[in-house]
Formats: structure tokens, C-alpha cells, sequence
């Protein structure tokens, strides 16, 4: 997360979040304080978990005073323990006040969904199928969940609709088969993108295989079917298994020796990672 | 939620959340479907709950086309069944592919948000406590979540934080105490803003209604000690609970006699509702 | 205006102006100072007054170039005379040509609002009730202009509509009476926002009284009548006193007794302070 | 104002001033007024003065709700009465109510500039001097400004910056004298820009016109001054006068056969026109 | 381009556009013609070539006025002849006139660059090479430019640096090698992109082929040496060829067998084709 | 282009670019160079020409990372060979990386239109006409293009509509007649703005100079006609010639004596110049 494109898109969002919660002024911090006053907080975990998105939540409060400076103790993708300090932030007591809540707001999601993704990602240790996320996500907040499941040890699917070909059923009725909708797809799209088809069964399977797709979705299809269309396939394409795939269904995936399984729950339905800012206090400002 | 404000705010983030999952094009319709052609979809229950946001979905697809029409057979807060038809939409069918994920990530989250809601006030049913939502809200998703926690049954704390005043211990420390903080607040704010101050026990709570707060907010006590406070408090302020409050937990609030309870989980962790769009297919054209 | 929540919302609003002055460049500037040049020029009161608004007027040089330096000799709410000295600001030249006019627009409409709250708040002195603006203000001048009459010593009515309620006649009769309009009020935003009843007689006012109403606007009504409505109200519910209130008249509302007037001539009426920037020279670049 | 040019424009300004106005939500119309409702509302002259800025009323209303009509018994330009009907606003009584304060704030303030405007111009009746408005508009309100002025009868200075070339005492310092500097602008800007020379005595009036000045401003000049000037440069520049023009001093102005007078109050201190919506009530819906 | 996706990128560019060129108003058309007046203008061509952009020129003219009407006699893609009659635009004589430039300028571009790649598509005829894009582009008319290739009978490479994954030289050094660039590559996006590797010679080409890349690029390689490559890769990787391609050169490429020859020459040079609106005329306005 | 009112313009415009060309990430980047590595990489000419842009170039560097620095070894004007070294680019590689293809879009494009502009003046020399543009650029690509106009020697026509009144004959037929139509436009705009009438013929030039037209455009006249018109207008007005003026045809115009003559093709068929960026290497970093 701490390079140039992500935080090129990041900061026009949280910026807007920032808006969204401060509205025309925090009149509690600005009434009780009307002077600049150093300060320093710190941010605790109050559970145990993945950590994710603590260039975010600098970020929050540097966007409203540059002058804020963020002290990390681990990084994006640790494991943190309940009770475990993880960082100071230290800058104007009402810039610490005023940008609280969204900071936390997107480091709480975020890290959320990189904890549940890693409980996931570890069911499926041992086996080659590995993990995918889906466009299942908050609106507006793709770039932070997409790089959350990264950092949770995920992978990603399709960032949006302009990022890869995947044919469903809808698109393959309308074209009148895989055979014509794949050739479709090649003639509009030929060079750089993939072809992926969406599969309900072994005949279409076979389809998708002989119209040369490059990646095969296998959809809702039982354990055996999977089994079948693997095989079938025998590496000539990437194979994907999808549909209502959770923490506690997983398991079920490992014998079908699909290349990757993709779950909308990672991003959907993830509880947030609690954590909190405390002990906030004035400090001698060395200014 | 049909509301001119609400709209207003809506349609910026609903466009935005089209741009990010559309990206440049929607490549695969645009490969296999060339053409306008007409065609419906259904909006399908795959969970029992509490839908809201029927508004929400249908932008979505108008702000790609106005000429899109979705016939609701449900309205917001309605309880509905798995397998229920909601709505069907009509039109284009490229606007009902490429519109479809963002239309549902809205409708299943803020649906998963008011069925949960729900089911914590069902929980208060019988007392005089209500419940409250808090700022926890997905970034730059707050004016979908607080509505969904209206259509749950839910109230609303401040939107944001020029919405009110809320003196915390930070706030308080600064002032100097919590009689000095209620009367900077009352100088700065004197008019049309309650104050409201978070006390830790009862001798906090004491002070703040010697100063004239409107609010009392009485956070992570126990439930004898909120007992006391508002016995103490006897109706000259409000009396709110607050502290991790969740499903599991909330029943211990009914005895304290608390106006007002608060809860982060509304938001912050709600599962979605599943909801699905079914058996689109193309219609006679009658333009 | 010093701090960060006003500096976000105000930083836009600068830059739009700036965009709106400048258009696509200042051709004049230009044209005949192709170079860098530092120099200083001098902010000049031509009038007596209350200077308000040096940090706008700083913004509007340095959202130009962040190199522009202001001193300032007085602060906002000063009483200022003509010919004083109030600021010099250095930088590059074509920076203080291309700024001056928006900077000095803002500081002269600012500027000329608290000094007319000044003279108002003064015929108010000695007396309990204090002093409101209203939402007639120059359209996206509304920060700007609510803050200026804090600084003239004036207190803020709503910021906006999404600030309090405020049920007019209208409301009123679309509820279908004060009682009913009020627990409508309250059933929909019963924790954290005060409700107001614009009344114009003493039965309505009763009505208000009876209903709960936070604050009660007594809107056109006679001196007399306002007595009587403040002491039947007699502390149960804040009073504001409205209706065309001007220089002029303002000094018959002392005798009745009102918690606070509000008066809509504070932003839409006052006559700016009259202020110049003189005597650019340039200056030895110690860069 | 009818043109697409100035809408172009407008809509997003005004726009921006409903979000200011409206923040989140109207919450005491939405309270009290949970379903749409066909109403309409006069609007009512309180001064006598001149009509500006209908369209600008009317886009209000019609951005928060196409399906807003508003019937104008009046034209921009118009005189109007005290008590006069000047419009009704008819549509969904939720929008009448949310859009009434930036629609009047627009709307009296244009007016107000406009009536104000042709004060001054009948002042100037009879001889050739026709008025003109500055820069001295409120931030962001420009286009609105300059369009009152024309309706009121006064004619447009620059619009902005890079309107025009306009040689002010620092400029031709920096150009090292008036000859420089008007060619240094003439090489700049050769082709479509009119070059406008400030002067302060008759020696610089003579070296801007034998430099070839298309406009020559004389700046808080003695009236016999503006006379020798206007004498000296005998129709060979377009002359202009300026420096704290007001309805007081103006006529001091016929005399001295200037071609132009611009005034800054026009635009920085008008007093607003007082108007009113009035009589808000119910109407059968024929839709 | 008749589709949503990219009506939903372009409208926001296109007015974008139309605020460049018409500033603060069309001064002339607001002076000449105060009021509405039907007219009607034909778009006619003043060379030979292929007709693209038809729909930008439409929505030129619809946001300006929703009112006015294209009638259109060819389609993107048709070859048209010089004087031939293309289209007429009917509407308000004002609008014809104010978006009569940007129109222009963008279906002059679009057609040139149509023109230019089918010229270039036509040297290509009988051979199983195709035609590809770069990302060349005019800032900001990317979206336009790249449908104009697709137009003229090219195809697209990336539309930008998130649609795919292209080693340079400098990505490859950075990574340590081709072999360890192509598996950092995989590791980080390993599902949806396609990995294309630029090499410059044979060893390289073999070193890219060995890693598993998708896409070889011979960049500025030798049409010997690309024959070696064509037959070394053997289908099992596409093939690109890069380097200074155009028309003149172009049919050398022809013998290589290389899949896809790209060339920035298609959008960074093509002059425009040469467009015309003539003839405008009022006409009965049957409103 | 070093001043403020162009960089004003022209970041906003430029950060567009960058989010146009990198989307949601630059996954080839990110995928192998993880960390921040200091690195360099030189601008090189590899055709002769006029250099233009340099300051963009740099901007779009520095909008992606403020540290990056860009050392220049020439200025905008300046004739450069092939070969040369014209400045290097250090920062960060990814940003070397990322940004490289805009900044090269901006400089190769407006470095091609100084060149072609270099050209054309060249063929001007000895004669007292000089060279303009016209409103044919590259939408949204105005202000860079203007500027390149500029560098290359020529003198720029109108910005935009708003900046100057030019009558064509669609405007005169509105008005009915040339010389209504300038008294229209005089009483429109009666001050800052010049006026300019396209003529056909000599009778119109006639008119238009009776009618007291500031500049007359003599479109698609003989050379004949035109000498005729210079002679008839004799300095009473600015005189410009149009109308398919190219490098080809350009020299006929020297002996017609007009002052200006434009050309489109200046901005809309100019072929870029070709620049690269060679050699990227790391480098120590001296933090």
C-alpha cells in the first residue's frame, strides 16, 4: 500500500470520508480547544488479529495536518495480540481528535478482512488451490478491501469490469453459446486480456475448454463434478471454483484441484478488527 | 429514503461506486452484446431478513440509464422470505449486467445492516430503551448505514461531528474538567446544539449534570452503576449507554432504564443479506 | 478560523474563487513580468472597523504559491482605524498582483459583517439577550460568513438544514398542528438534535410550550407580546425573538426578555470594510 | 440569463449552494412531511426595487426536482412593488420548502444589486457616461453579480484576469515606465486584448496615450483633472474613471465627459431587495 | 461507442471540453442573438476518409441543449467522400453555434486517426499480422482515441497501466533477470493479467519463452531476427512487434509472422480529417 | 509556462492524465519493485526540433512524488538535435516508471506543435505578418497547446469564446447585417472587448470597416482581394487572413501586407517530435 498509484487513488477517498465525518467543523474539539496543543495517542488492539492498512490511517491524519507524524511498531500483515501496542501518533491534540474516527473506521475494516482472509487462506494450506476475493465489495472501497485481502494472503479477482473478460451465463445467451460468445470476446478483446468462462456444468466445461477459454469459473457445481472438470481440463486452462464459499465450507475445496477458490465473504461479511486509540495526552512541543 | 436531500447526497456516491467497478468499460458486455436489446431481471431473497435500500439499487441502474425501470413488490423495511421475488428491472440488458454488482453490494449491505438492527431491537422490545447507531459507519458509506439503521428500527446518533456536541475525556481534560468543558461548549455553541458529556462513574456523572449537560452518556459501566446513574439523573438529562454493545449482550441494558443505547456493531460488522439477481432474459421491445 | 475543519471546507472555496478571478491566466501580470521577482506589499485599513478574516486572505496568496508569507499585526476581531498598518505580505509579485482582488474580497465582505455585528451585539450590552445570524447568507459564502459574526461577537443560529429542526408554518400545517408537528420532530430525531417552533401569537406559542418545543421562535410579534410569551414560557424553553431586525430597531427587543435575537441584515446587508493593499515594492531576495 | 453559457455555469454553483444550505438532509421537512405532496407559493415583493435573477430562483427549485414549475408573472429588469405577486412555485411541497433559502438568497441578492444599479444609472441619465461594475464581487458569486449589473442597466468591466490587459501603477513599475509596459503587453497579447492604462495625473495620461493605451483610466483624479485628461486624449483611447464611486459623489461625474465610470459598491455593498415566499399551501395533484 | 461504459467516461471529458471553449459565455452569440431560434447546419466532409466519432459530436451538442438533434446519414467506420453530406444538426441556433468547435475538434481528431489506422490496417491485408495501439495518446482523450483505432480496423493494446503487465528493460533489471521478473510478476497478480515481456534479442526472446510469458514483444529487433523468434516461440507465447512503426515501413513486418505489430504513430500523429459545418439556416420551429 | 495561472490550470489537467494512464494501479511496477530505490534516467531528442513543455514534463513527475527533481539542460524554445541530452529525472524509479508515458505525452506533443510553428514562422520572416492559432486543439489540451503557439514564435487568437467577439456570417445573418451585428456586439460589450468580423468579399470588408470593426478577418480570400482589402481598410483596422493555411501555401500570403494570418494547422495536424527516456539506472541514494 505504500506505493504511488495506490495512495494516488486513496487519498482523493479518504479525504472525502474525512468531509463526511468532520462536516462544517468539529465544534466539541473546537470549542473546548482553540489553540494548537502537542499531543500523542496510542493505537491498541483490542483483539487478536491481522493488521492492514496502517499507511491508510496515516494518511487520515496527515491529510488534515501534514505535520502529524505516525510511529509503527509492525507492519501490514503482522499478527497483533490483544492489548498489543501498535503505534503512536503524535501531532496538534485536535488533529488526533478530529481525524480519530476515520482513521480507525478504515484500519478496522481493513483489518478485518486481512484477518478473515488469513483464517481462510490457512484452511487451504497443504493444497494447491489458493484464494481470490471478489467485486463483492463496500462501494467505495475496493482499492482498501482488494489490498486487504492481498495482505491477509489472498489474491485478487478482477479489480472492475474493464479488467478482464469473464463470460456468464446472461453474456453467453446473448452471444448464443460458449462456442460463439469466447470468439466474441477474442475478436473485440484479442490481446491482453483473458477469457474467462463462468461453467454450471461438464458440458459446458467441455465447451468453454474447446472454445479455448483461458480461464474455466466452475459455478455452484458439486464436489464430484469439480473433480471431473479438473481432470477434464488437465492444466489447459486456469480453473476456478466460486459460490457462497466460506470459513466454514472451505475445506470441501481441497480434494477438487481447482488452481484458485473465490469468495465474496471475505469482503462482505468480514467483522471488523477492534482496536482503539488511547491515552491521548499533551506533550512538551519541542517546536 | 426517497427523500430530495438524501438523493442529493446519494447520487454523487452511487455514480462514483459505478466508475470504480465500471473502470473504462464493461469489456464483456461490450464484446458479446453490440446492441441495444430489452430484457428483465429478477431480484431474488436468498436469505430471510429485512430489505432497504430498493431505492439505492434502482439509481444505480438509472444513473447508467435513465430508461431503466425497476417495479418494487417490496418496500423498505418489509420483512422478506428466501426465495421471494422483491422487484423485477427492465431495460437494456447491457445497463442490467453492468449495473448489477454495484446495485446489489448497496441493496445487500445496507439489507444486512437493517435486518441486524432489527433483530437488536426486537431484543428491547417491552422497555423504554432505543437503540442508537454511532460513527462506525464503512467510509463514505454513512448515509446509506444510518438510513438502513432507521429502516431497522434503530435511531440515529449524530451524523457527523458538527452535528452535536459530545464531550469525551479527552475533551474534558483539555477544558479542564467537566464543568469548564459544558461551559466553553455552551459559550462557543449556546443555541441550537445539545451538549452531550461520556462519564466513566458516577461521580463523573454527578458533574456533568451539575454543569447542564443535555446528554449523559454512561460508558462501559456496570449495570449497577448505570442503575444508580440514572436514578441519579432522574430525567433531568437524556441517559445513554455505550460500550460494546452487541447482540449477545444488549438484554443486560433492559433493567438499567437507560433512555438510549448505543451500538458500533450495526455497522461495523453487520453481515450482508444475500440477495441475487435471477433469470435475466430479453423481452419484446414495445418502443 | 484557525483551525482544520474550517481550513478543509474554506481551502475549495478559495481556490474556486481564485479559479474564477484568474480564469486562464493573468495576462496583465504576465505579460510585463516574465520572471520571478520578490517584493512586499502592505494590507492598509481605509476605514474603522473589525478586521476579520487574515487567514482567509493568507489562504488566498498561498493556495497560489505556498512561498507567500503574511504578517500579521492584528487579529481577527481587532478594532482597526483607518490608515493602520494590519499585515505585510511577501513573496513573488505576480503572486500578490494575481491574489490581491480575492484575497481582498474576502477580507472586505468579512470584515464588514463583523463590524456591523459589532455595532448591533453593542446595542445589546447590558442586557440578557444575545445575538443570532440567520441562513441568509451570500450562497457558498456561508462558513465564511457565520464565522464572521462570531468574531463581531455574534452567536450561530443553524448552520444548515441538517443542523436542527426548525418547524415553520408550513411544517406545522402539514403535520397538522404544533402537537403533532413537534412529536413528529421528535419520533424522527429524538437524541441528539434540538426542535424549534416558529410561533406568531401566544396561543401558538402555548401550543409549543405544551408540546415540548426545545426552543421557541417568536417570529413578528409585538413588544408586548413577547413580554408575555417570555414570562409564560418562563424558562422552560429557550426564545428567540425574529423578524426583520435591523440597526434601527434592535434596541426594543432589550425590554422583552428573549434568550436571543436573530437578524438576517448581519450577512445579507452589511457594507464591506473598505481595506487596500498599497505600496508593492520590491525587495532583496535572500533565497 | 437565459443563454447556455451562463447555465453552464450556474447549475454547478448553485448546486454547490444547495449542499451548503441542505448538508445531510432537511430533517425538519423530512420529519413532518414523509410523502410527497403537490403544493405551491407565491412569491411576494416586501420593497419596491428591480426584479434580477429569476432563472437563477428558478434552477434552485429545478435542480432538487426537475418536475418544479415556476410561474413568472415578471421579468428580470422588471420594476416591481411592495406587495406585488411576482411568481408562484408550484411542485413537491418538500422541495418548495428545502429550496426556498438559496433560491430568495440568489434571488435578493441579485435583485438588490440590480435596483441598486439603476439608481446609479438614472443618475448618469443625459450625459454619455455609462457605468461599469469591478471585480469587487462576492467570491463565487460572479456570474451572477456581473449579470445584475447588466440588468440593472451598467455595462461589464473585465470578467477576469485574463480578459483584458489592465496596467496598474505596480505593473508599469515593474516594466520600468508606461511605454514599456504597454509594449511588453502589446507583444504578450498582440491580437484580441484591449490594453487599459491607469493613471493618476495628466503627465502619465500623456504618456499612456502616446504609447498607444486602448483605455486610459484615470484613477481618483480631481474633477478638473478629468477634464484636462478627457480634453487631451480627444477620442484617440476609450477613457474610464475611477475610485470610490457612489450614489453620493457620482453626479460630480457629468461633467467631465468621460466615456465610462466603474463602481465597486455596485457589486460589494448593495443592500439585498427584500422578497418573500409566501402563503406555502396544498393543491390538488392532477398527475 | 454507442454504449454506456463509455458514455459514462466521455460525457464528463466532453464537458470538460465545452467549459474550455466557452469560458464565461459565447460573448458573440449572446450579443447577436438574445433569443431562442430554430436553425439547422450540415456537417459535411472536405476530404476522403473514415468517418468516427459520431456519437462524441452528438453529445457535443446534447449537453449543451438536450433539445438538440443529430440526424445522422453514416456511421462510425464508413468510408466517406469529400462534400459528401453527413449529418445536420437541428436545435437552437445558439447551441449550433456555441458547440459547433469541440464538436469539430473532436470527430476532425477522431477521423484522422480512423483514416490513418486503416491505411495502415489495409498494408496489412493477407497477412495474419494485426494492428495495435500504444498508450500514445493525446492527455485525456484516451478513451476517444483508442475507439478510433478500434474504428479504423485496430486493436487495442493496454488501455492503461493497470490492464495488464508489459517488463521493460528497466523492470527486468530492477527484478534481476527475465526469469525472476516473470515470477515476481505471477506472484503478484497471478490470476486475471495476461505477462508481457519486451525483449531485444534472441536470448532474450528464448529467456521470456522459458519463463512462461503470455506475450513476447520484439522491440526494434531486425526482420531476421524476428523470423527467428516467430519460429523459436512456435506458438507458444503471442507475439508483438514494436519500434517506430508506420505506414512507410509497415510492410516489412508483413514476412515476420509476428501476431500483432503495434504503433504509436496511429494516435500521436495522424493529421486530422478535414470536417465542416456549413450552411446553417433558420427554420420553422415546430414547437 | 513557469507562471502561476498556467500551473493553476494545468495540475489539474495533468494529475487527470496520470489517473487516466495508470488507473487503478501500475501492476508491472508494484508487482517488481516493491520498495522505494532511487534512480535516474535521461531525456533524449531523437529528432532535431524545437523543445516545448518542459515545466509539464516535470509537473507530471512531481505529482506523483513531490521529491522527484528534474534537471534541465534546456528551455522551452530552445532548438535541440538529435542526440542530445536534454535533462535527467531523478526520484524514486516507480515514479520514473509510472509517470514516464505522460510526461512524454504532453512534451512530444506540445514540443511537435513548436516545432511545426517554428516552420511556419520561418517562412513569415522579413515580412510584417505575423502567425496566430485558432480554437482547433486537442480538447482539454487547450492551454498546453496555446502555450506551444507561443514557444514556437506565433501569437495566440482567441482562448475562448468568452475572450473576444468574432461575428461570422452565421452571427451577421442573425443580426441582419454586418453593420447591426457590430452595434449589437458594441452594445453588449461595450468596453474591454474587441470586436471582429469575418468578410467574404470586399464589400463586406467594407461594411464591416464602416461599421467600426476593430479586426477584419478576410476568410478564403485571393491573395488579390486581399491585397485590395489591406489597401481599402489602410490601418483603420487589424487585418487577419484565414482559411487552410499550411507550410505549403503559407509564402503566398507575405505580399498581401495583412497583419495576422491564422492557421489551425498549427495545433491540430502538427506530427509530434520524437523524445525518450533512455538509460533508467539506480543510483545512491544520499538520504
Amino acid at each position: 500500500m505504500n506505493n504511488l498509484t495506490e495512495k494516488m487513488i486513496m487519498d482523493r477517498l479518504i479525504q472525502q470520508a474525512l468531509e463526511e465525518d468532520i462536516g462544517n467543523e468539529d465544534v466539541t474539539t473546537n470549542a473546548v480547544m482553540p489553540e494548537y496543543k502537542k499531543g500523542m495517542v496510542k493505537l491498541i488492539a483490542k483483539q487478536d488479529g491481522i493488521i492492514c492498512g496502517l499507511n491508510v490511517f496515516e494518511r487520515a491524519f496527515k491529510l488534515l495536518d501534514e505535520g502529524t507524524t505516525v510511529a509503527k511498531f509492525v507492519k501490514d500483515g503482522d499478527e497483533i495480540k490483544k492489548g498489543q501496542r501498535l503505534a503512536v501518533v503524535s501531532g496538534d491534540i485536535r488533529v488526533l481528535l478530529s481525524g480519530e474516527r476515520v482513521a480507525l473506521n478504515y484500519l478496522q475494516r481493513m483489518s478485518g478482512i486481512a484477518t478473515y482472509t488469513r483464517s481462510v487462506v490457512k484452511l487451504l494450506e497443504g493444497c494447491k488451490t489458493r484464494l481470490l476475493d471478489t467485486r463483492k465489495t463496500a462501494p467505495n472501497m475496493r482499492v482498501f478491501e482488494k489490498y486487504a485481502v492481498r495482505v491477509g494472503g489472498g489474491n485478487n479477482h478482477r479489480y472492475n469490469l474493464s479488467d478482464g473478460v469473464l463470460l456468464k451465463d446472461n453474456h453467453i445467451g446473448a452471444a448464443g453459446g460458449v462456442k460463439k460468445a469466447v470468439e466474441m470476446a477474442r475478436a473485440y478483446a484479442p490481446f491482453v486480456r483473458k477469457i474467462e468462462v463462468e461453467v454450471e456444468n461438464l458440458d459446458m466445461c467441455r465447451e468453454a475448454l474447446e472454445a479455448g477459454a483461458d480461464i474455466i469459473m466452475l459455478d455452484n457445481m458439486s464436489v464430484e463434478d469439480m473433480k471431473a472438470a479438473v481432470k477434464m481440463i488437465d492444466g489447459r486452462a486456469i480453473t476456478e471454483c466460486s459460490g457462497n464459499v466460506t470459513l466454514e465450507n472451505i475445506a470441501n475445496i481441497r480434494e477438487t484441484g481447482v488452481d484458485f477458490v473465490s469468495s465474496g465473504a471475505l469482503t462482505h461479511s468480514a467483522p471488523i478488527l477492534d482496536l482503539s486509540l488511547k491515552e491521548l495526552h499533551p506533550e512538551e512541543d519541542d517546536k
